[in-house]
């Protein structure tokens, strides 16, 4: 396995993405703003709704990320701030609804549109911003944008159903396991680096940097959101959340847990899982804790997602220095060593 | 009011729909069988769900009306059968949503996607369908047509959300319930006939009555479906269904009732539906049907549907006389005596 030839080390201090960010700052309150006024002339419901969705505390990292790109190429156009708010916006419409599937009351904090206006907005809103999203692209004068970012729409939502359709899977391969996250988190991530790269007229091999840059941060963010759940920080001992087993979430520590451990080992966290399959509130989270601890499969997801950020790293260096190529080498670093 | 000048009377027998859509029999079929195409190389899981999905009793007015405009232009390309499928597509995404939100575990006789998928593989599945309709018309030449398709779903859904926002308000208006259905429903009805129209190259005043046509004939086909939620056929006592009410929506015949009881009925009806609202399961269905049928309501709902079967009737005769023309103004009685 290629992770295990790295042994990360943290940076000094990891970069915030408002640090990360700053060469993009005035352009991303630009993309806040324009997401805002999406609801336009709608009707006040409507206005009500979507204006109490765009969360201030988003991370706005994918729209972020294509205005690095953009500015590295150095695209003066304008039309960039419409196109981040589009991508951010498919992002948004699926947080909705996968709030929804989830029954998350909160998200970084906040109240989720579910908790806040119930199931059946939340539904309508989802599919709002969805169209919305689409819709903004299609004035561009590259007929390709709209159809990379449908695309891209589509792969997540079918990554999204092909999860459910592994709820409590607990034979799922590493490899079945990737192919899920990279439809339903990477592609959009790709997608958001060439539809950058697009505007900013990136030369093939640039482009082919680019889609390797997006591709793989988005694996990285996944596996790491994914070890947050469990473990916080992965560098340090965190709070168990577990919303993911919560949902039938099979993700990638249970997987290479179950892959390390000799037969009886096996048997045993098999045991536990199904134990708490069946009664997902019973107190089993600790020792399931602990014995995903012991197997070592916390490090390996870690090395795991250092190895996709290696990559990004390295696709990253692949373009010429600049202020904004110093940022997205940041943005790997925060992807996975963020606390959040 | 207009609907009062007209005295409707059945025709000697209420065109089939297959009758209706006889000269674009082959092509509907080939309609079919692209939206059964489209969950295309996707993952066996997308496949499974979006096949069982298109229902085989789909009524497919959206993409026959849409046919029978473009075999009246002479329009020659095929490009009206991916147009309509999108059409359609947009159409099942949202009843799929809808099932959600009403809850409905059955259409037409058949289990919807709800009750054979469940809630959260539907979500996606609705999501998918929208996705997949606004990107099949990406490939278009005409930029105009995934623009006017976008922007019919998103009137669609804010129709939606108006229909939420407005539940169980007993003191809603005509004229408020108007603007909703025209929204949720005539909205896509009139788009359908102005993309068949930019496809068969419709002069202006062509376009004009196209347009006029169909947003009538949505806005009739909505006003019988709340009738058919209370009496079934409105010439007949069909059995009631009250689905709508259960749901908290507010539609054309209550309104009506509510505005033409006297101040004492007035009192007696708002009671009942008040009684109706906090215990839904309560067998006061019989005696709110009695009380709106006093009112005359049922009549007067049913000669406002046929007012704007009118219109859309009138529009239809300033094309010239043809095979499809004739099919049009079929259509239209047939949205004004369907059954079902």
């Amino acid at each position: 396995m290629t992770s295990r030839q790295l042994t990360p080390t943290a940076p000094n201090r990891v970069p915030t993405l408002s640090e990360i960010f700053r060469p993009v700052s005035r352009k991303l309150s630009l993309v806040d703003r324009a997401l805002r006024s999406w609801p336009g002339s709608s009707s006040q419901v409507v206005r009500r709704l979507a204006g109490g969705t765009i969360s201030r505390r988003g991370k706005l990292i994918r729209p972020g990320m294509l205005l690095l790109i953009t500015g590295h190429l150095g695209y003066r156009d304008g039309l960039d701030i419409p196109l981040a708010a589009a991508v951010e916006g498919i992002h948004q419409a699926s947080l909705i609804h996968d709030d929804i599937i989830d029954r998350s009351d909160f998200r970084r904090g906040e109240q989720t549109a579910l908790q806040r206006f119930g199931p059946d907005y939340s539904l309508l809103l989802g599919d709002f911003f969805f169209i919305r999203s689409v819709a903004s692209s299609l004035s561009m004068r590259d007929r390709e944008i709209p159809r990379l970012l449908a695309e891209a729409a589509r792969l997540m939502i079918e990554g999204e159903m092909e999860e459910l359709a592994a709820s409590y899977n607990f034979n799922i391969s590493r490899a079945g396991y990737l192919k899920i996250i990279e439809k339903k988190t990477a592609s959009l991530f790709q997608t958001t680096c060439r539809l950058a790269g697009r505007l900013g007229r990136a030369g093939k091999k640039e482009m082919k940097v680019l889609e390797e840059y997006g591709l793989n941060l988005g694996l990285a963010f996944q596996v790491t959101d994914d070890l947050l759940d469990l473990v916080g920080q992965p560098s340090r001992t965190g709070k168990p959340v577990f919303s993911d087993l919560k949902e039938g979430r099979v993700t990638l520590p249970l997987i290479l847990a179950l892959k390390k451990a000799d037969s009886v080992g096996r048997l045993k966290l098999t045991a536990l899982l199904e134990k708490i399959k069946n009664d997902p509130d019973k107190q089993l989270w600790p020792e399931l804790l602990s014995q995903l601890r012991d197997t070592g499969a916390f490090e390996q997801t870690f090395r795991q997602a250092a190895s996709f950020t290696a990559k990004a790293r390295s696709a990253a260096m692949r373009l010429r220095p600049s202020l904004y190529r110093q940022s997205l080498l940041q943005l790997a670093d925060f992807v996975l060593w963020r606390e959040q």
